[in-house]
This record gives structure tokens, sequence and C-alpha cells, in this order.
């Protein structure tokens, strides 16, 4: 049976990956009349007086909601919002697992980026933070910056600023066992999607100086026309000696390789033009870009994947359960890029002494690198002051 | 310390009266690649083929939507989406425990009706029922109207449904000891809101001919114009001798009192204007149109009321868990009054040899009737065929 029809087997078993659980026991008349009439009443108008009650009498505190509109549903791309629920509930499960988070999953039956931001802004008076998912780009970026500028919760798009935030923590080890600083490496992108823009972004925030993208069409520059704003924008922050070419002219002389577009399409020889030492991470699942074998075969030093069947896999769920509890616990109006930084600074320590080219990143199952996530992004919201 | 004091102590202390709870164990990484990538891929894919799948393949067959807009709760009027939030929750906490139905309660911060038809559509793919809940008359009539004409879930106002469910539940054993037939009483319904006319409409379904329903402009009479549409079609088939005048020409000779207006308007000398062996149900809450204490003074043969401080407490909280258990279990596409009539009949049913003019409807707390409710909703459902 291959992972895919067990996995089939047991949703049949399991039909739903989480429920609800009361908080609250109900053995008398008087736990009824205080959890619901007439005693409710009470709590009702407290947060009618005040809003931001809302946060201590209800479960809103610790709730979030994930979110999807079913149109780029892990690598199978629209299949529709029924088709993205149980990915939903999956992440909602590891939100609860890995980090005591009450995620809401829900999926939206609509296209409309319009209509997406208004239902969502319509219903999140009930969430702590809205956890966007598997939205096609460029419809992501407007959706998540829309909701971001209306919204005092934190508005967190998980296949953008997650990957960027477990990448880096990767690459930040990575980085330690090459003896390499990230101001003086060349780092490609093959991908110019929601995670491989988004990657470029915090990679700069974090210092990086000389950065590529490459998508379907060649090397981004900004002296051509791009296909959509996102791209345009970050053309512009890229590629500063307007190389022009493919993938291959664009790893001659890099020291680091990160993929996040479509399994199969590096070649040991690819590899081979990059510099000594190279860092390489064939991020597409279920198909890296290169297998790690090959990659290492060719003389990679360091190699990271999506795939838990290698060693160092890049798991966005290392970041995801710990961000947004630790903003959450700090009553976060936001996810920063230093509460990112935080966070992928807190998983790339969490390593410490171990660390080994062939273990530069924990394993997602370790509950103690979740608490760290937690405490250090939590820490850091609270003293950027960014907090309701 | 009041009640209503007490309860806000303890909402303060749970902080949220639900939270989500994990179905499935994460111990190792292949509970992680079942669960989530990669093997999550194939239900997805499976849902993508054949969306009924969803019922079977995530929780979505267990999972209601407890929903409002804030504009009607409980007694308090509109008091916003984010101050209905602990009544919303407490629903969910009474779904779980009664009925162990997955209840996600979701407060929707518009009035305007179209959009929170249209909020509500986008998202009913993971719910196999929604609960619409407090949501003003004459607006909820035409939500609910709608709803249950675009969806092919249950929809149900049980502001409406449950009221009138646990009414009837109440009246059919009240009958029973005055030893008269739902056929033959004169019943006057005060109140002409959201509960007063599903009451009218569920009881004329069970057979009532003679029925009057009085708002604060008097008895409701066809020949003259009401206010809005839903007291137009109920008055055509109600008060077929056109009587005019306030609550005490109504109660003239009538069998049977149901208040769902307003606390302290009725007086004993109202009461002993109604036949021999009088049925007053003084639902309204916390405080009752007539204490029963009074009621009984006046000659009330039965008394049954909302509140949980006298006896026969006629509580929603009997009917909804069950009918919506009952209703899902039988993959019910929509909820009849044939289904609710047998929920009416359950709970009825349910008193057996106990019954007396002060035990007419068992406590909500016996979680003995919320199973015969479950079970007799999904025979009834099954019967009809009204299922998936």
């Amino acid at each position: 049976m291959t992972i895919g029809e067990k996995s089939l087997k047991k949703h049949y078993e399991w039909k739903g990956k989480i429920e609800t659980k009361t908080k609250v026991n109900l053995q008398t008349k008087e736990d009824l009349m205080l959890a619901y009439t007439p005693g409710v009443a009470t709590p009702c108008l407290e947060i009618e007086k005040d809003p931001n009650k809302s946060f201590l009498l209800t479960n809103r505190a610790n709730q979030v909601l994930v979110v999807t509109d079913g149109t780029a549903v892990l690598g199978l791309g629209d299949i529709g919002p029924l088709a993205g629920m149980p990915v939903m509930e999956g992440k909602a499960l590891l939100f609860k697992h890995f980090a005591d988070v009450d995620a809401i999953p829900l999926c939206i039956a609509s296209k409309d980026m319009e209509e997406i931001i208004r239902t969502i802004k319509l219903i999140a008076g009930n969430f702590a933070g809205i956890n966007l998912e598997d939205i096609s780009a460029p419809r992501c970026f407007k959706i998540e910056q829309r909701l971001k500028e209306e919204l005092d919760i934190p508005v967190f798009h998980d296949d953008q600023h997650g990957t960027a935030v477990v990448t880096a923590a990767a690459l930040i080890n990575a980085l330690k066992i090459v003896n390499k600083k990230i101001e003086d490496v060349k780092i490609v992108i093959n991908g110019a999607g929601a995670a491989g823009i988004a990657i470029a972004e915090f990679l700069l925030f974090l210092g990086a100086k000389d950065l590529i993208l490459v998508d379907r069409t060649g090397i981004l520059s900004k002296d051509e026309q791009q296909s959509n704003n996102a791209k345009q924008d970050i053309a512009k922050k890229t590629n500063h000696r307007l190389i022009k070419g493919d993938l291959s002219v664009a790893l001659k002389n890099a020291d680091v390789f990160i993929g996040v577009s479509v399994g199969n399409i590096v070649t040991k020889e690819m590899i081979k033009l990059m510099k000594k030492d190279p860092i390489v991470f064939p991020l597409a699942n279920p198909i890296p870009e290169i297998t790690p074998t090959l990659a290492k075969e060719a003389g990679a030093k360091v190699v990271g994947s999506g795939s838990n069947l290698y060693e160092n896999q890049i798991n966005n769920a290392l970041v995801f359960p710990g961000l947004f509890k630790g903003a959450m616990l700090a009553n976060a109006k936001s996810i920063t890029h230093h509460m990112m930084e935080s966070a992928a600074h807190a998983i790339a320590d969490y390593v410490k002494d171990d660390l080994r080219s062939d273990y530069i990143i924990p394993s997602v199952l370790d509950m103690g690198v979740h608490k760290a996530v937690i405490e250090s992004v939590r820490k850091k919201a609270l003293e950027d002051g960014n907090v309701r």
C-alpha cells in the first residue's frame, strides 16, 4: 500500500482529524445557568461594553482561523474548497498537537478576491489570528496585504512566510557548517511563486545581498516586464547584476540553491556549476528538484529537502504552531519580520552542539523546538510592543 | 453574588467554553505523513472527484455551524457579534455535551441580510448543518428561507423551531393531564416574533385548529395590515373568527396560553378568564409573563416556564443537540416538520408513567432524553427518505 492509499484508509477511519471538546462540566442546573442562560447574559454585556473582553471571556485568544479557497492545495493546484479540507484539518491537528492552539479549519467557496477578503473580515472577530493557506499566487499576496491592513490580529500566509522562516532557520545552520556569512553568499531561488518570493524577501531582511530568483521564463530581472506586481517588486531587489538566462546560468558560482518549484529539474551537472561547499535545498514536494542523494554525489555539502524520507527535512510545521502561539500569548496585533526572525533563530539554535551537515534542523516531532519557538516569539512581540 | 456575576467570574476562568481536540495521534514520522503531507493528498483528490466524500473523509458529517449576527442575543437585543459569542460558545458546549456534535460558534460582523446569507453559503461546505441563532425578526425568516432553498444541508433557526418543538412536547403532555385534544383546544400565543410565529406554524402542523396570536398591537387578524410578511402569513392561518382586541380578549375561554414576549404582563385576573384546567406556559426569560406561582394561584392546571427555578422548564436545549445529531446520523438534507414532530414526541414520551402536572417534560440534564431524540429523528429522516 502506498502512503497515499494508507492515508486514504486512515481518513475513512478517522472521519475528521479534529473535533470539539468541552472545557466546562455540565452536571447540575447551576452549571447550565452559569455556562448558558441566564448567567451568560452578563459576560455578553461585558463584551458589548468593551469588545477587547472577547479575548478574555471566550476562546478567542487561543483561536486561529485556518482558511483556504482551495486554489493551490499542496502541489495539487486548484482542487476546490471541499477538497482542500483534509489539509486544513491536518493543519489544525498540528496546531493543537504542537502548540495547543485551537485552529478552526474553513474552506471558502469563492475564488473572488474581494469576496474572500470580505468573508474573512466578517468572521475575524472570533479569532486571535488568521492563517491563510493554499491560496494561489499572485492572489494570495493581495489578500494577505489587504487583511493585514484592515485587521488588528495577525494575518499570516503560511505557504509564504512559514516556508521562509523554516528555510531561513535551515540556512542559518547550513552556513555555519560551510563557514560562510549570509551577507557574502550568492543565493539562487528557483520558483517565483508565493514561497519563492517570501523566502527572498525574508532572506533580504536577514541580510542577504546577492539573491537571484528564477522562474519558468528564466532569471527575474528588473529591466524586464514581469507577469505580476509581486515578481516586479522582488525583481527590483534582486539580481543586481541584471544577469539573463536560465537556472544553469543562475547557478554558476552560487553558494546556495533553494528550490520551491517542481520535481526533477535540477541535474548533477547543474550542482557542479556551484561554488565550493554548496548548500542545496530542493524543497519541492513530494518530488524534490533533485534528490538529496544525487545532490550529494554532485558535491553538495549540506542538503535539506521538503521530504521526511531524507535528512534535514525543512518543514513549515516547525514554524506555524509556535509562531502563532507565541504571538497570541503576547496579544500581538501582527506577525512582524522580527518575530519571524526570532522564530528562525529559535529553530536553528535548538540544534545546538549536535549541528552536523546531516542535522541542521530539528525534527518537527520534537516538542521542545515548538516550546522554544513559542517563547522566543512571545518575548520578541512584547519587546517590540506590537501588542494589544 | 448573583448568577450573572458568578457566570462572569467563571467565564474569566474558563477563557472559552469549548476548544479543539485532536482525533489522531502524532508520534511518528509516518503518523505525520498519513495525517498531513504527503499522504493527505490522496483524500483531497478523492473529494475533488466526489464532493460527497467530504462527509466521509473530514469531520464535516459531525460538524454544525452555530452562527449569529448578534442582533437578538437572548433577551438583550442587538448587542453586536462579539458580544454574542459567549452564547454561541455555550450552545456549542451543549451540542457537544448532550449529543457529541462538533459545533463551531461563529459571529458575523454584518447586519446586511444578503451579506449574511452569502457568508454562510460560502462556508457551508465545511458543515453538515447550520444552526442559526439570535438573529432578529423578521430578518431571520428571510435568511433561513433563502439558506434552506439554496443549501442541501439542514438549516435550522433554533430560536424559532427549537422553541416550537420543545413547546409542542410540553403541550402534548399537558393536554394528556387535562384530557383534552390539540384539535379541540383554543390556544393563545402572546408574542408574534420569531418564536411565536414558529410555535404557531408547528402547532398548526400538529393539528391545532384554534390559534390566536397577539403582539404589542393586539390580536393578529388577517383583515388588518401586519407589520411584516411573516405576521401577515400567520394571520391568515389563525384567528378564524377575526376577533379584535388585546390579550385579555384573546384569553377569554382559551385552553392554552403560550407566552414568548416579555416579563410580568399577564395577571391572575387574565388567567381566570381562561377555560377550566388552563395550561399556562409563560416562556419569557429570565422574567416570565406571569410567575408559575401566581398562575397556579389563579387556577392554572399545568404550568411550564423558560426558567429552571420552577417545575417544567421548557428548554430548547432539550431539542437542538439531538435533533441535529439525528439528522446528521441519517445524512439528512433538511430538518422537516416530520422530524421536528418525532423529536417532540420523543421528548414527551420520555416522561412515560411519571407524567404529572409538575412533571410534563424531562430535565435537560437527563442524557437519556437526548438519546431518545437522536434515535427518533434519525429514524424519521430515513423513513422520509430526506437524505443524501
